[in-house]
């Protein structure tokens, strides 16, 4: 198995992939509005919205870490990653591990002061796993998501 | 009572007050590491790495909203508000209300799939106020944080 690299615009196919199939296994297929050429553009144009990690078995990707910036008013920039996926064919191979320690290392060399993730709060082995890690899981804030249709909704109202 | 306007340079001492009052109300006064020298070069140098909002009363800055652009892999670009803050003293005018008012206005300008912040779980009357704003509180989903003793933990263990 190789170590997780920096993913290139030509990775970007196969990522796409990756996401997709997780909103499946998610059973949110049509929640994917992202399309190749946004992935494209917005991790490898002038200026990148995210920096995507992937890991090989035999060649093909199998997995892949996105992360970028946020701004906490308490620490400064922090990292944040966004996903984290594995697919199912390789499941338990500790891809997922060697993508996090890869993450790690990436926020340590950026100095950041912290990294965040989100996890299902019924996800008790992720969330176990986290925790063996040392990370905190803040079980109690939740996120909260205005939608498209809610922004519209919202501007309604207020209007 | 003003509506709320980008903030300037020159707010920053007073939002940085509001973030402190409030890291003293959550009594975490010293978790606040952030100075004064960077949330004026992260927010107006040349990059900068938020946008910020401000409400006053009788000239006195007594609220803010600090946003900025997270990455979706499912929506893209979406826009996420990290903090907002009224002064304790003015508390129950509806400044909060404004400022998110015009945060989810400048998503909308923004054309961005989704405005997303995170609540915590036992704030009721928050949680209400979203819901009836249109907006989805995922219940499910736990914030995870690596801090900084926690990177350096994490990596002594994996070499």
């Amino acid at each position: 198995m190789n170590q997780p690299r920096l993913a290139r615009r030509e990775d970007m196919p196969r990522v796409l992939e990756l996401i997709k199939e997780l909103a499946i296994y998610e059973k949110e297929p049509d929640a994917v509005e992202v399309t190749l050429e946004t992935l494209e553009f917005d991790g490898f144009g002038k200026h990148p919205k995210f920096t995507c990690f992937v890991i090989e078995v035999d060649e093909k990707v199998e997995g892949m870490a996105l992360v970028y910036m946020r701004y906490s008013t308490w620490k400064g920039e922090v990292l944040h990653l966004e996903d984290l996926i594995v697919s199912q064919a390789q499941r338990g191979q500790s891809l997922g591990t060697q993508l996090l320690n890869e993450v790690v290392k990436y926020g340590k060399r950026l100095g950041v002061k912290r990294i965040g993730w989100e996890v299902l709060d019924w996800n008790e082995s992720a969330i176990q796993f986290y925790e063996n890690k040392g990370a905190k899981v803040m079980r109690e804030w939740d996120v909260v998501q205005l939608d498209e249709k809610g922004i519209d909704n919202y501007l309604e109202n207020i209007n």
